[in-house]
Parts: structure tokens; sequence; C-alpha cells
């Protein structure tokens, strides 16, 4: 069965590579994804598949029932772009000034769509039921996930798989992470209030310049002494403004970044030691500051079980290499569906024919390979059709991996 | 004679608020002062006073000679204005948007009309020659004086004079200070490459921002450690630039500061220093740099002989307190004078009638004490007629103050 | 024949509480411990088991040939104490000045020999050989592992075990982690060259102190920017001196510390920003630096399948609590075994019954819980007899474990 | 009368150096000056001058009543040397070790001792009375002056003069200097209290070792930002001492060092800001501390009139270069005289004829120039002699040198 599965995705590649096409030249920017979704209504329409549209927002959720009783697996792809005005000289290039899909998403959603197709020729023989979760806006906080959640897109999903194309990956491999594997992705932001005044007059003033320069430094002791050596963890100032001329010292200097983590002690750590630091540094200066800190997406956290289930999925898969990959410290919206059920988000290599010359997710001149697209169609496709075999029971006879 | 001359501006005190307020409503940025210019000139045309105008830019300059031959005696008024939106409210307010008479050029360019229309008036009776330098563009690098000297204003000049309205000392004060009264202002700008990438990805890059903040807290060191503690120097970072999303780290971070020197020494003992800082600081972050340095306005150096000759001259004015003050880290053009001629620049209280609030120099809100014209008006007329009386001979009856 | 060995193992729980306690009233300092080694080999010899002492230094290797043939595995356990007054008040406290077994090294020697005893009582009935390494000097670079190996310790072995008594773990717990598990330990030390002087005068001096803070500071930027977030690092900074009077610049400042890394590339990274950010500082404070780095011992990577192999055994026995740990940035020259043989190093819980107040390794009043003892030579005992079962042909039956 | 005093110190010359040489051979600690104080005492008795031992401790005042009434003025000589080893290869070398005058008291002492003797010898015919300071303790906190002056030795005094060999300065040369001329010379120490722990393990402890190196350089921005520009002040960390093993984070960190200042205003601000930046600091690290200031010396400020005075009596003399020099940031308990009595406190330049190679006072080679106190004692004799005819009335025709 699963053999012919694999044989249809191979027939159908020519299709999805034309849809991946087709999107890539429309990308729509996160929560504005209108057309898009519109399409991916359209396709599942045409083919007479039960779909649900404005599932939280622009979302999309399809579904088929197997002509088998059981367990109800759910798959994502995300479907939205980024505002990168796309560089790369192709004739699928990107027709709206600006924007992009520089992520992969495009793929995702054409992988997701001719798999439901084959999914749906082949339904009579399957067990249990199949979800297809078009998700939008993956790309910007507070994400498209918790949404579609809270509208009920896991109504009586049993376990859910997403995977991410992934160019630093050689096309042809499948990374799999049990536990931690995308970080918290938090972001933060701090004014520092200090006293404006002439350059040459720095007795008078509060440098509120230096003070932030001084947080900049402060800040480096977070991870370098206070977060536990073995619990991974970034902070980042991504922004710094004060002043705009060379003789005045300005009265505030602004800067912002991110936290990320993978576990919510280390991220309670960050917090609590990011307030002191900027209280004592602005102690310091005799200045006052005002704080932000927002929670993102917390970490993507895979199920063991579900994680060695998809391993051996994959590597049952001719011409596939399986690998034990390593945390990212880049967030996902994946892991909001990790928590509520089982289920697991992986890597498919999608690294370009391009001689080691790779540009990366977000780059004006990203693009993947889009025979990786077929490679994680098979495997969606194996941990659709296998997991009612696998985990039909009381999981009992699952396998144990660390 | 004095005593009339004394006299006679009191007569005219009216008249000098008049073209005060008249200006002020009028202001000019440097450089494009040029219908304050032409309103000098026809001042003296009326008075059939010789003047000159289009020196060096839009200066001006007007010459009176006296009936008894003598030496030459040059007095200095600026006349241009600051890009600031006036925010008083009084009838005389700025009439341009964003345009402000905002440090009292109005005032020391009406002080020195009247006091000319007064020399002018008794001129008969006086010795030597009188120069009066209207100099544009004081406010803005490189400034009016420098282009007004080469273009000839300060040929067969033997000493000049001149004074700044000054708010923060009160309205009544005449403050001198021989040597180093007002700071060489010099600017730079560092831009630091280094290599940005995804926030959540710091070995991946060079983090131009922490290298930045830390440059900032480096230069410190370079007052506190470095500047003979005797040598007053100010070395200020008025801006800092990287980045402008919370979760990339930027390829670049820019800053640029001010230093303010009394000598040369010093001057060019931070200038070698604030290099070493920033190479040293780059090579620890595996960065590179790009490093301006421009000189501004030489520090303005009070000729001891010509300081003590004001000193006793405003002494003599009655209802003036004559101090010594301190040095100023501010600078002024009026330093390319001193360095070609003898004279010195001094302070006149016109600190307002405001029961204490007083907005400084370059605030929206600036104004000055009017009375205070009067007494500039006064001191700088005593100095121009007691001149050749004192300095007549080989200058061997001068007293001596170290 | 398991259940055999533990119980007598338990009947000879007494001798080995006897053991522990003599060689704890009689520590000896690494590369010193003659006496100790003497009376190692004093109760081989009793037993007439094949031994042989001054191997690699005061290292001793005893052996025992099992009845069947078959393939050789090595216990290790080492022997030397620490500088450290035993401020106890137990009857067995050390009989030594300023010495002390604080590590736990005197029952890792007391539960091996009574193993020993114990395998050698059923030796007949066993496949294989046993090889049990008694190693001197594990506290002290370079340590004792490494010259044992030069001296052939590993010769003819197949695979080797070892366990440190973990006061910070329950006693009856057994902690197994395969891959990296304990860290490379290395040691710095810079010295800034500076130009001393007057404390009132800076300017005529180059500052070591101001210069190693800054370092001290930059430094933190190695771990916070340079390191991947995902490979675990340290890099502390453990003394500071400079200058002796309040008044007076040192001529010099000098800091060290200590690098904690789990791989070689890290290790490497470390070692190369380390010389560049000592290198910038002294540039930017126009000082020279002498810069010293001793690599420690290797980071103690555990082998997959042996340490599966271990927790599987360790689960067999009653009573016992098998985990998975976490890596320990502490530093062990097991390290230099696992270079050349296949094996594994794991915690055994030895955290006294005091009502949660536990004195750390290395602390004056440390101790451990006797009864873990019994369990570390349980564990060593499963692994030394089931090797022989389990690894027997070509490991083709050996289950995977990530 | 003045050309008599000259003549007679030229004779007596050699006795002055004999005198000094006997004195450097027996240099004593401040405090423990016994022998030292005996020698004046008895130098005087021979001479049948009234003498007074133990003022104030170990102090010497000795007073002679000239011929004719007038003034008294008091002329003061400091006696303590110094704990520093004299590596000198001279035959008057120190024969105490470890203790050396490498400051130039015994020139003082000397120098005071012959002048004493001519002035006796011509006391009849000199106006007014005079007094002979000689100081124990001027090199150690809380020094000898206080004390004498509590204990009487200013009484009656009208006007004091002081002079310090200075070896920086060429021989030939007197500086005098109006207003602050030596520094207040505070000394300050700060113990941080964090945690200790293993160097592997940051994230346990609060890192005293780092806490104290932000701490130095946060310090840094108190002179370069907040003390005014133009204000003199420096703030020296002279130790720094933490830890004393390269794997272990040590629980406490301390530092110390200097401030100097020449006005109350800005060693209040500094005592301020230094608390200030001292517990935002500790608390950024979540550390306490214990933060110690003494106030040493006060600032050495000259009276105007008297310094001017002193400046004429120099200029008089033939053979010397009379000069104005810059303030030093050192300290001198001179100042409490001043805070008395009007005076003034000159240097009296001691280069030693070595070719530029001068060894800086309080180096183990330190010399001086002995002519050097030929020049200081006809300067201050110059000063007792002329006192009378200069401040005879009420001050009323001095000249004013601002």
């Amino acid at each position: 069965m699963l053999q012919k599965i694999w044989e249809q995705l191979e027939n159908y590649y020519d299709e999805m590579v034309e849809i991946r096409r087709y999107l890539h030249q429309r990308p729509e920017l996160s929560f504005k994804e209108y057309k898009t979704a519109q399409y991916i209504i359209s396709f599942y329409e045409k083919l007479g598949i039960q779909v649900t549209g404005n599932v939280g927002g622009n979302g999309v959720v399809a579904k088929i029932t197997g002509g088998k009783p059981g367990k109800t697996v759910a798959l994502r792809a995300d479907f939205d772009a980024l505002p990168i005005q796309d560089e790369k000289e192709v004739d699928y290039k990107s027709k709206v000034p600006g924007v992009m899909h520089a992520c992969g998403h495009d793929g995702h959603t054409a992988t997701l769509l001719i798999l439901a197709k084959v999914i749906n020729e082949y339904k009579e023989d399957l067990s249990g039921n199949f979800v297809f979760i078009h998700q939008h806006a993956e790309e910007s906080n507070p994400g498209g996930a918790k949404a579609m959640i809270e509208a009920g897109c896991l109504e009586n999903v049993d376990a859910i798989f997403g995977t991410h194309l992934w160019v630093t990956l050689p096309t042809g491999t499948v990374s799999y992470k049990s536990g931690p594997m995308m970080a918290a992705a938090d972001e933060f932001k701090v004014k520092i209030q200090g006293q404006g005044g002439h350059g040459a007059q720095p007795h008078k003033t509060k440098d509120s310049l230096v003070t932030a320069s001084q947080l900049v430094i402060n800040l480096q002791q977070i991870v370098s002494r206070k977060v536990n050596p073995i619990h991974n963890a970034v902070l980042t100032v991504g922004y710094f403004e004060s002043g705009n001329a060379f003789n005045v010292i300005a009265d505030t200097a602004t800067i912002g970044g991110t936290v990320r983590t993978f576990n919510l002690e280390t991220q309670a750590l960050i917090k609590e030691e990011l307030e002191r630091v900027i209280k004592g540094t602005c102690y310091t200066a005799n200045s006052t500051y005002e704080f932000e800190y927002d929670d993102g997406y917390p970490a993507v956290v895979n199920h063991s079980e579900e994680t060695s289930f998809l391993a051996r999925c994959a590597e049952n898969i001719p011409g596939v290499l399986v690998q034990e990959g390593e945390p990212e410290l880049t967030g996902e919206d994946f892991s909001y569906y990790l928590q509520h059920v089982k289920g697991t988000f992986f890597f498919t290599g999608a690294m370009p024919d391009t001689n080691g010359l790779t540009y990366p997710h977000h780059h004006p001149r990203f693009d993947i390979n889009e025979k990786a697209m077929l490679i994680a169609a098979k495997t969606l496709g194996s941990v659709a059709v296998n997991y009612n075999l696998t985990f039909s029971e009381e999981e009992t006879n699952t396998i144990k991996i660390s």
C-alpha cells in the first residue's frame, strides 16, 4: 500500500512543482493570506474533499476518512510569506514587490496538497482519519497555530506531524530530534530614560547612550554566568537607538532583542535576570527605564515515541538518509500543537544543487530544492498510513527510544 | 568721552531692542543669512559708514576712522540662527518655522550696530580706527570666521574683542578668562562592520551592536585614565545606531560624538587613543571599522594682557560686576581671530528676570535679557575707546596679570 | 549466577566498609599514593590473584581469567585523595593533616577490591577475562590514566567500565549518559604587562588592573556570542591579582581560569577567541601580555551501545533506579580509556541520609553513603558478568539506542 | 640684610649637606621618628634657641624672636621617611634596611635647621618672630600636621610657608601656584560578597570576580561622565584580589583605591557616585558589599597674596627661575596649616645632574640635588625676613594677583 502511495506521489511530482511555483509567484504576508487560503480551499473542493476555511483566521482544514476505523492523524503545512524582496533570477520569481516565499512555506503547501490528493485516492484501503491543517501566519507572532487550535482544528486528533524544508541540510536527508527541537522565541524592549544635555557638559546629564551600552555588555553575563551551561539559551540585542546629533547627549536610549530557550526554567531565569540587570544598571546610572517582555512561541518539544516512529518510517523510504539532528534556536508555532496532542516536527533536507552555495532561510535569494517536496510527502505519507498500525492499541508494543 | 558714549548708548537702547526683535523674527540658518546681511549693510549705508558685504561668504565688515591716528581695534558680532522651532510665547517670536535665534546672535548684532552708530557720532574725538566684523555662520562648522579672515577682515587690525550674551550668568555681570576659555570642538564617527545574521545564531555572526557597545564603554577610559587629570577634556558619544529588528543581528553599528579639549597636546592624545581603542576593540571582535575625525573650531585662547585690559574696562562701568570665569567646554570660532591678532572673548550675563527659570542656549524657549545688550555695548565701547590709550606705545606700561 | 554474586557482595559488605574506612583515614595525595598502592597489591596477593604494581606510576592492575573463554572487560577505580583538611566528626576521619578523601575514591577502591574478591570466587563459571585497574592520580593533571594506558593496562581489553560515587544523586540511583558526559577541563593564565605609577597620575601609566578588568568582561562574550548555543561550554576566571597599595597603579595584573567543553571544535574555538580577546584588549590598552593555555583531561564521551548495556544491567538489579543523566561540566581522566576502548562511565548515587544537607564533592565535610558502594559493586559486577553474553559475537544483536 | 643672610647660608652649605646626609643614613618611619626628633632638638639646644619636643607626637617647634616687633612667620619642614629599601650606590645610603628618605624630607630638615641658625645670628636686626615647625609623619595618614596644630604650633602665627624639594623640576627653579595646588587624597575599599562555587558551575554562584571587574569598569564613568570636566579629579583602583584557584569561583572580591580632588564639591560628588555605582553594580549581580571611604589630607589651597609675595621674593634671588606651576594630584598635609593661617606651599626644583635620568619621588634610587637646599633656604629666608616689610599694616598695599 505504502509503495503505491509513494509511486503515485512520484507521478504527481510535476503538479506538486507547478503548485509550488504558482504560490511562489503569489506570496502573501502573515495574516493577509486571503488568496492563498482560497487557492487551497478550491484545490480540495475540486477533489470533493471536505474542507473548512477561516479556521482561526485564514486557516484551512481538510479531512479524509479512511475506509477502516482508526485513530486520527493530523499533518500540518504553513502557507504565509515574508516581507522580503525576491532577488532570485528564476521565472517563478515573486510577482509581489517586497513579498517573498523566503522560507519554503509554498513548498510545504504543495507537498501537503498533493499528499492529500493521493491519500484521498487510496482512502478506502486506509485505517483511521486524516486531517490536513493548512496554517496561516507562522512567521509572525502570535501566529496562526494557537488560533486554529482554539477554533478546534485538533478536535479528535490523536497525533500531529509536520516538517520544514530545510536548505542547510542536504536534499535526501530527514532529520529528527526527540525532546526540545526548536526554541521558545521571546521579544524584549528596554527604554532607558536618562537626562539629555550638551555633549560638552556630561556632568549635567544622565548619559542614556552610555547606560544602554553598559546594559548591552552587562546582559552578556546572563548567558555566560547565570544560565546552566547545559541548558542552551541565547540573548541577543537586535537594535540600539540613541541620539541623532554628534554633540548632544540624548534623553533616552532604546534597545530590544530576543531570548531563546528550550525550557521554562531557563526562560523564567532569564526574564528575572534581565529585569535585575536592567534595574541595577539603571540604578548605577541614576536613571529609570521601561521594560517590556513578550513571550513568543514556546519551544517545540517533540514527543519521544512519535519521533522514534517518524524516524523508522523515514528509514524505510528508499534513498532517504535519516539522522538525529541538533536543536535549533529558531522558533516555530508548531509548538502549540505539541502541547495539545502527541507528535513530532522534523526537518526535510532541501539544499539546492548549487555547488555548496546555499542562501539561508529569509535571504532574498533563498530557494529550495523542489525534489525535497517529494521526500517530505513520502515521509508524511508513511507516517499517516503507518500510524494506525503502530499506535493501534494501548501503545504497549512500541519500542523505547531514549 | 567714554561717559558720553555710554549715555548715548542708553539713549539708543530702544532702537537696539527694536533691531534685535526685528532680527529675532527673521532668523536665517548658517551660511544662508542673506537677508540679515543685507539688513546690516543697509544700516551702515544709511549712516554713511563704509561697509563691505560678501566678505568670505555672507560676512559684513564696516570701518570707521577716528579723528586722531592710532591703532585699529576690531569688534565682532555673529548673526546666524539655529534649526530649532521657536516655542516662546512673545510677540517677537520667530516667524520662520523651524528656525530660531536660540543663541542670542540677534542681540550681538543689535549691540554692535548701535555701538557703531554711536562711535560714528563721536569719531572725530577718538584715536585709531574701528572695524565692525559682522560674522555669518558661527553655529556650523567650518564657520564663517576662517573665511572672513582669509578674505582680509583682519587686515591692519591690532586687536579684536567680542562677547557672547550668556543666559546662565546674571545680567549685570561680565566674565573674563585669560588663556583657554572655550574648547576645541571636534567631531568623530565610527562605523563598525561586523557580520549580521539570525538573532538565534550569534555564533555565526560578528555582533556589531555588542562591539559598538563595548567601544562606547572602552572609550570612557580615555578621559578617566589617559588624559592628564589637570587638562580638561570631554569625549561624548552622541548617537548610536544599529539594527532595526529584535531578532536579527545587524551587519553594522554606527556611533558618533564629539571631543572637547583646550590644548593641542590633549587633542592629539585623544585622537591617537580613539583610534587605538577603536582598532583594539574591533580586533577583539574580529571586525573592521571606518573612522572619521574632523577637527572643529580650535580652542578660544584669550590673550593675557588684552583680557586684563577688558576686565579693567568693564570694572569702570557703573553697575557692572566683573568676575573671572571658568573655562567652558563649548566651542566658538572666535578662536580663529585670536590665532591672528591679540584680543579676548568674554561673556556678558544675560539671564532673564524669570525667578530662576532660565532656558539654556539652544533651547526652544531660550530668550535673553535685553538689558544685557546695553552692558555689552558699553563694555565693547570702553574697550574700543580705551585701547589706544592703554596700548598706545610699546606696551611697556601694561599691568601684568598672570 | 549473577544472583549469587550479588548475594556474596552483600555478605562482604562489612569488609567493604572496613576497607573504605581504613583508606579514608590514610589518604595520600595524587602521585604520592605509595602506601595505598601497596595496600591494594597486598589485598590481591593474599587472595592469590595476579597483580602488578607501578603501572605508569603508582597504578595497580589485577587480572582474573574466567573458566570459559571470552572477551576481556576492565573495571577501573581511582585511589588518590585531595589537599583538603578533613572537618568531619566521625571516627574514621582522616589521620593525615591537610589530606582527605573528599571525592570518594576510597569508596571506589573498596568497591572494586571486594568485587574482584567475589569474581575470583566464581571465576570458573564465568566467561572471559577481568582486569581490575586501580588508578592513581585522578585529581591532578596530567592524571594517572594516560600513563597507565601507555604502560599497557588496556592491552587485550575489549571494553572498560567505571563509576563515580556521586553525593548529589540519591543513593539507590544509577545515572547513565551516552555521548559527552563529563567535560574537557582546561586551564589558562594571562599576565598583563602594563606600566605602573602613582595612583594620582594615571596618564603616565598603562593601568593593568583596569585592562585585566576589561578583559574579564570581554571574555564573557565568548560564551554569550561565539560558542554555538547548543554546544555547552564554560569559561570561568578563577583568580585575579593586581596591586597591593591603594595609591599605586601596578605594573601587572594576572588572571587565570578554566575552560570546559564537550567537543574539540568548541574547545578550539574558545582557545582561538581567548587569544583574540586578550590580544585585542591589550592592544586597546597599549599593553602586552603572556598567555598560557594547558589542555586538561579531554571530555568523557561514553560509547552508545555500552551505555545502553550498562543501563539495562543496572535496571535488573533490585532496588536500583536507573535514569538518564545530564552532562556534567566537571572533568575526569576516564576519558583517556574511552579513547582507546569502548565503554562507559556512570554515576552511582551516594547521597548521605542527612535530611537534605549534603556536602558537595571536595568539601571539608564531604562524606558518602557507604551503601552506595554495594550498588556500585553490583552494577559493575553485572556488567562484567553479562558482557560476554551480550557482546559475544559480532555485536549483531545489540539493541540500538540513539 | 637679606644679602648677608644669603651669604651666610652659602657659608654653611657644607654643614647643611652634612646634616642631610647624616639624616639620610638614619631614616625613621612615620610616627616612629624618635631619634630624628631628638637630633633636631639637640641642634637647637646647642645654639641656645628655644625649642619644644613632643608637639602633637614627635613634632618639634623652635622659636626665635626678632629684635624689632612684628608679625610671626612659621616655616615648616617634615622629617619622616618611607618603607622603601634604599638601592642607591652612594656612601650616604640608608643604613636602615627597608627604610629610606625617598622623598627628600631629610633635605627639608637640613634646610630649615641651617636657616634657623642663620636667622638666629641676625635676629637682632630682624622684625617679628620666627617659628620653625619640624613636622613628623607627613607620609602617613592622619599625618603629623593636624596633631601639631591641635597641640598649638600655630598659636600667634600670622602666616606659614613651606616647600618641597621636587626632583622633576630643574634645580634652580621655584614653582608657585595660587589656589588649589595639591589634591585631597582619599582612600576607599570595596569588598564584594558573592557566592563561590565550582568553576564549572557558574550558574550556582554569584561570581564576585566578574562583579568586581564590572565595578572597576563602571567606576571609570565617574570621571568621564559625572565630574565637571573643568574640575580635575582622579579615581584609581590600586588593588584587586579575588580567588586563588583556576577552577574555583571565589566568594568575595576586594578592590581598593584612591580619589583625588581639589574641591569639596567634587569630592562629595565622587563619594556619592562611588556608592551609587557600587550599589547598582552589586544589585545587578545579586550580591552585597562592604564599602569604606576614608578622607585623607584635604587639598593644599594656597592663599593668593602670600603666593604672589613668595613669587616676588624668589624672583629677587640671583640665579633663581620662578614659574607658575600646574596643580599636582598628589597630597600633602601642609593643607591643614593653610586652613588655619594664610600662607603658601611651593616646589623647589631639585633635579639631579644626571643627564635627564631622574628617579621619581618614592623610588628606591631617588636622590635630590643637594644644591636645591640652598635655594630653598634662601627663598624661605627671604620670605621670613620680608614678611613684616610687606604685610606690616593692614595689607592695603599688597599687589593683587588673580
